[in-house]
């Protein structure tokens, strides 16, 4: 029992993710708040916005600047996001005459939605990386096993003799598709946010979109037309892929689970969990584990379409939703790709329990 | 009150289309049925599966078979699916010799999953076309009101000025990338569904596949090398993109609710809905009826996604759970485009309510 | 395939419930709306709000009069209720002198929802009656079958014995809690709403209370001081536990397709489904439905905890997401215990295969 | 960004509350577990189960008895519950002879579940005082501005003029049901979990309700004839009660935020939050954090009531779903109800602009 899973103590080893987690950790979200204001004060002295020199200055400051976090902390409880005590911060850290020229054009949401996006791009290089790995384990299990039968069941009862890699084959061609699907969804996704107070660059004037595209182009982001604050279909979307991923997975470990009762025997597996009760048992925590992640992406993902209606220029009720289910549904996501990986790895033996049907 | 908003007598101008619930009618489900047997039958016998003279005796006897419907609803009550007693009342039409090739290799889960990709290939053409017309409806919006001064809102507050055409951009441009993700999702919902009992073709050997790529190619349906029976991730992300296009569509709404607020002024409507207590007010209801079917399709795509979990070769619970959700999540965005059309239409003015700020 | 499953040619034999459907049919919201217009009528004459005789003619009017459905459709679509139009109807016949008491001080809302309440009294009675079969339905299972050894299984795996009884009981215990609920449930659940444009009986004044509790004396409702207009706690609870209902009878369906499994075989039904493709099959199609309908009624609960935030005096667009899903949620939970029933009474047998272990 | 936002360094102003957490923590997690099996030897000694000088060692020695974390968390990883380690090393920290009494007759779920409800009952004292504060807050603001005018707003726009008493009562009197509902449901909540392996008491024969019903009555809960392993009602139920409570305080943030928009003015906040782009606005920050906490839990309910389906004996794969949802849930109500008194307390002025309409 601990308020997250993804962080609890005795949790974590089951359900925590320290790879995927690590791209939402502070110190990685106060490198992506220094890259964007950055990348902004370059751009905006580029594009003579403000002087080129105040920029160099500025940018200079920035080296030396350190987070104070309890004041943070503090005022986002009243702000209801962090920015605008980090401006304050930053702008104090650099200094007259300069101070006016941080942050220039830009919001808070310019900055955490930027933020977060350069976070998905390393969840997502990761996860794709997971992926391959399942597939290339369900192709080894293929390899080592796919001739052997297995009994093919419909509606939960026996219906006609299959092999295990005709079974594989609907725990991993999904996997495949998802590949393609996150290089669909990655141009609708990987995209800069900067608008300024309500995404018209109101301060920035003919110069807007030159910086924008100034600062996606350093940052390694798309850039569009519009920037999208209210539009929160490209998040939305994202979701959506992260729930189907777990989702297929979700499916193989329920799969697994069946295989694994007693009574059907069609896998075995080598490090199933012990029980405080019965030294004799092997439980399928893995298998389990994959269902349990499904069913709780597919549970947050509901949430996140809510998100999507974004009242007029900024929703802080529906953006601050996005913040409180899209992480743990990206950490959800890895967990499940990392013991994907591990449960398949662990199958011993798979097919008719006697080989034959 | 009724048990279905979209058909019930008082409430389906409101929430229901005829148009987009045409394509979901037992005549037209019949007529995919029908069509499934029959491109099966024809590929049967061309590959020779079966006998050739058998399979046109059997094509020229379905031009003849009408459906008993009341005994394929008692069936389905105990089936579980109405496919088992609809092949037996065929079969009975065909009478011998030829029953035994009707239906061969194929189960229950091919007829009514390849009539539903049908379906929603008739669906999707109009909800496209819809798209498209409420992207042109903004974009005519646009041309008539574009540089109308408006507020911009952020957290609920008054924060700078932008112009109509700022807010219709974030109304319009995620409809654009709605169609580029209908034609990313095409081709891997738009795929037949052929593989008998256990989705590995165990009637026809060697012949499947070509027996499958057959029915594909006359049902102007993709195939696959392996059937999808297993493998919801098709369904689950055609859900996600009805859920993204209604929750646009629902941010629209949200806004002009907002913005038709007394005291706020910003948009005039000339068909709102009238009140059965005060005859003097004129009620945002279709810009409500976005929210509303905004999250009715948020709510039910969770569904559609637990459906993932789709324990071996055919869950006779996962598969029910998506024809409880699916039908409706398509009609709810038929509705919503058709009902963004018209609100459109009926915007009289719109902008700061003095035309200047 | 069809919008609803409920109502679907079809389909309806399996997931229909026209006992549970009855009470929201047309024909009944006709005569809840009329004996709300009555008793308001009748309450309206009592206290003085309006002329007794007046009253009396009105309420004589009502007796012949017959709604025209197609002009309510018609006007639904713009007004977003049906109630305006019907009114207009209801005056219409009455004509003058009386007419403008017709719906005097009301609203629409307090119609549709007072109906909505009568409806779920109705319905709620024949759940209770079935609540109550169940139990006994598991009651004589005990009877018969509960001394019957049967492997108790953890976390997928066997574990150790237990007999039938135990089993039952984890499907029992919290069917009878389930009437505890109700009972704590109705009180907050069947109550009149009746307030007006906007909740506080501005046409009414200080007759206003009165004639609520005369309104709700009359048809059997409960009266709150405060009318729930924008309250709507009592439909979210009642939701729940719809859910709760459903989600104990799913854990029941859960285990029976586990226990029917091939190679597990500790129950026996008499009347399974039957396959298109393999005639030796029998599927146990009820027990998978009760997970089917277990989870939809969690998947449209989340969307009966978001009406909640029903902004204001009354909401739209919160209001009309409860239309779209409470019927359904209703004889959702109908089905599954008719369906639970007649599952239990097709037990043949239950417990380890051999009747030991 | 992070994991969770009720943890997060900067975040965790807005969305935490350290007070609700506590009784999450891992000490209170680790008094619970020990509290549990000191229950249990004690019972078991006075009982007779096991030797009660074997029981007085072990007591005495859990006084010593220090978890190692580290090995807890490696082996939740394998075992998917900490049980079985903490067990462990507890049997190994007592010694011989009278290791094998420790945890006699118990399981990990016994411990986990029965944790988990003594964590509930302080968590809901605390829900309860701050309901009760709520109340108050509310009572007062009748009694400073109650009789100010107010426009009454139905869909959207102003229908007929109320008082600011009128909308306070829609915001409170679900408070007062709530803290009814609380009271129903305690005693179906407040249970101790103890059944063994299998929920049967398989090892303590006759003995088993005796010293259940003693471990019940030293940790004041109560006791059920059946332990509840497998029927997970009380916590759904308890999951809806939270998404209640949220879903009220909702509305009320809803209607806060609606108020204050410029243009409506009908409410004055005393601290706002600020903006990084416009130093001239204040947000209604905590009115919308209502708004966001209040869907979160109705995205978090859809889950739990998902977890009824709790396979057989224990499902590891529904019970860990809930472990991922309830606490974060039971979080997001304190943090609700603890902003809300704040927000309350914040109000300067209610009602009409100008006072009058």
């Amino acid at each position: 029992m601990s308020v997250s899973v993804f962080e609890h103590s005795w949790l974590k080893s089951l359900f925590g993710d320290d790879e995927i987690a690590a791209p939402f950790s502070l110190d990685q979200l106060k490198a992506h708040v220094i890259a964007f204001e950055l990348a902004l004060t370059r751009a905006l002295g580029q594009s003579g916005a403000i002087d080129p020199e105040a920029a160099a200055r500025i940018i200079e400051k920035c080296q030396t600047f350190t987070f104070v976090d309890s004041a943070i902390s503090d005022a986002t409880g009243r702000d209801g996001v962090p920015v605008p005590e980090i401006v304050r911060q930053l702008k104090d850290h650099v200094g007259e005459p300069d101070a006016r020229f941080v942050h220039f054009g830009a919001t808070s949401q310019d900055v955490i939605d930027t933020a977060l996006v350069l976070t998905l791009g390393d969840v997502n290089a990761m996860l794709e990386v997971r992926l391959r790995a399942v597939i290339d384990g369900l192709d080894g299990l293929v390899s080592d096993h796919g001739a052997q039968p297995l009994m093919g069941r419909t509606r939960m009862r026996a219906a006609m003799p299959i092999t295990v890699a005709d079974r594989v084959a609907t725990w991993r061609n999904p996997l495949v598709r998802h590949l393609q699907r996150l290089d669909d969804t990655r141009p609708r996704l990987m995209v800069l946010q900067f608008g300024g107070a309500v995404g018209v660059h109101d301060r920035l004037g003919d110069k807007g979109d030159a910086v924008a595209r100034a600062i996606a182009d350093d940052l390694g982001l798309g850039h569009a037309d519009t920037c999208w604050h209210a539009m929160r279909d490209g998040l939305a979307e994202y979701a959506s892929w992260l729930s189907l991923v777990t989702g297929s997975l979700g499916k193989m470990g329920s799969d697994i689970a069946l295989m694994a009762q007693d009574g059907i025997e069609e896998i075995a597996l080598s490090d199933g969990g012990t029980s405080s009760a019965m030294s004799h048992k092997q439980n399928p925590v893995k298998a389990e584990l994959l269902v349990t992640l499904a069913r709780f992406n597919a549970v947050q993902l509901t949430g996140m379409h809510h998100a999507l209606i974004h009242e007029q220029e900024r929703s802080g009720a529906a953006w601050s939703l996005e913040w409180m289910l899209l992480p743990q549904m990206a950490v959800a996501t890895g967990t499940a790709l990392k013991t994907a990986i591990t449960l398949i790895s662990s199958i011993e033996r798979i097919g008719a329990p006697d080989g034959a049907l």
